[in-house]
């Protein structure tokens, strides 16, 4: 079985990143989404809503698991017993650092990293983008999934 | 007609700020520069010290306006009725993320993004550096009016 | 009058060469759109038969003009009274040599060169890929208007 | 059966591109090198002495096929029934221009392309320097599998 | 006598530093450590151990010296007399904010920045990055010298 | 002694050229600037013409030389016994190509290669550039010494 790991922080989960989930569904056996637990950074949401919505968003798909994880990705992509990171690449920026990371991966571990061109419609959204957006109320429904933006601008107004 | 804004936090304004806001006030009827309000940031100098300093660096000009905004930028473009978004480009680093607010900015309201290239004795400034060469006692005569070099002085003498 | 020209070989014209041209319809009062004549490189298409193609496609504007010329970007703006090239941005390899165009044309003569960035849709595009596509009987439809599309591949066929 | 492309001139192999083979015939159940077939380019090796070096320098792998191929890609991937394609991203130069294929490659067809980083050993390797350094009797071992070597040695005596 | 600085936080010194000051000190009479004093940012080890850990690391090289330095990178040049500035460069981002740095150094100084390109096999490698592995256990003993590693490790357990 | 070598087509030399020149000429013992004698590719000028130019250029400094050379640049330097290539960087499509023939540089042989950033006022020069300008009578006299520009348009009548 090929199993293929999306790690992120997803918070939220963007159009962009559900693309790149929904194509490599289509590329692996399955596909594990792994949200980062970062506790030197406090998120919008938290990681048991933010794995809430990723999974109602790709409630669809028969061959994705949402999980969570804490520490080097390469050692919870063993324990998931996954070969290989897939991530979407956006633009030059994000290419060294990422390129960067699975360099490193891949010496530590032989776990390899493959990227994916994130579809072009998407390729200028990023979750702080949106959340700027979403904060003074502009309209972010192209770019989240409904479910998504309903939460964000809950969570907005509350604060 | 047809106005434009040049958006920017201007903790000061350097020659390479001064220098766009010029060649933009040559191209466009109306050039209103835009100095973001960001209250997560404190800077060196208030939004007012910062203002004022535009208005002195920019009176020559008859059709430049100095503003504040909080905000998303393409809510303050409409509200002055300007269309276009004028920046410097430095250099590929400044492009990957420019890029993705200009095509956020299309996106949400057609507000369009124009980038205008830095004249290249400018394309090593910012702000920040210019802050950093001063703190220390180095020169910054070549890369800021005079008006904002005693103001900055002044500052950094009082901290 | 602010006139502004948007340069190019235009061997063919595709939708992103012509979505620039729209939106810079609407913030310069004339767009002219300058095909250029190179001697040292045959293209698919006569200079002609490219004028003809792009003044089909932006028929509808009332504000744009295709001309052709030979020699310097800067000398054909000044005779055409225009202060302002305009050039679509797709990439940060399309950046470096464009920026260096552009300081040059900026030393010569004072015109200047504003970068709109491509629509995300169109940022792949271009005319040798659309080409390349069309002569293995790819489907181009997506990417040039369909005036374009015929007449490429009635030369492809004659090929 | 999950199977990927890998294509290029292969004008010749180097360790660069058997590497990315390598790694990827970890990744999917097959692997298809595909020898581009380029009629407006004459290469150094003819395409079936291409073939025979990258068959001899993979054949200890199982799952790694070797053909050649006219026209697009991804009519090439469909009639090997393989839905992505793998290429090695050396630097961001090669970046943009392989992003803009696979976002091409997508639109016309669906079929998806992945990017592996290339082993930093070899990141700097690309087989027109190859020929250039054994060209002036540098010394390539390092760089390509000992077949390729020899061909290359005896080649260039040739010519 | 030629004299280089190398400059850097050193927090702690990786083998991609070590790969260039060992290179350096064959290109020049005197290479001189500059370790900088950042104030306003706390590291994993004090300026005092990593003095220590670079002196000895560089222990077998008779024309490498240590030292700390605050301020601006020139005036430490200065008092030191060298006349250039000597980094590695990893990736294209770094390139553009250090180019920055080297055109306002010598706008400043007329203090010179040569860029030397880092060893492949250390292309990915930062200080950050090593600490995130070993923080979580990873094996960093191909990144760092033994003398670091087992700093690391020390330091880590303790917090 | 410490010697450098700064190669190129220099097809002509351009204020550029002559800038890195002169400062690497400041760094080390001696410069030796390497013509390229390119078979495959025909210049404006003969290699004598350039080297001509480039010794009339760089007269006034007590310890430039230059010379013409073939083959690989590695031998060219161990022939002159010098450890090190000084190459000025104008951008970041300048830097990836020159960085994998830096590493190359290295494996094969040894020797360094060290990018000196360009003069920003002349970061948009090429001489391919400055001869299309000069082609079109456009006024290069900012862009090359007037010994180049006289010869330039001399022989730019004849063609």
């Amino acid at each position: 079985m090929r199993r293929a790991v999306c790690p992120g922080s997803f918070d939220p989960a963007t159009n962009g990143h559900l693309d790149i989930v929904d194509r490599a569904s289509r590329l692996f056996d399955e596909v594990i989404i792994g949200v980062l637990i970062n506790q030197s950074k406090t998120g919008l949401f938290t990681i048991e809503e933010r794995i809430d919505m990723l999974r109602e968003a790709t409630a669809a798909h028969g061959n994705v698991r949402v999980e969570s994880f804490r520490g080097l990705l390469v050692d919870f992509c063993r324990a998931q017993d996954a070969a290989v990171v897939v991530k979407g690449l956006r633009a030059v920026s994000d290419f060294d650092y990422e390129l960067q990371m699975a360099q490193m991966n891949i010496g530590l571990s032989g776990v390899e990293t493959l990227f994916m061109p994130t579809n072009p419609l998407y390729s200028f959204l990023s979750s702080s983008l949106v959340k700027e957006v979403a904060k003074w109320g502009g309209d972010v429904s192209q770019y989240v999934p409904d479910l998504v933006r309903e939460r964000l601008v809950t969570r907005l107004r509350q604060n």
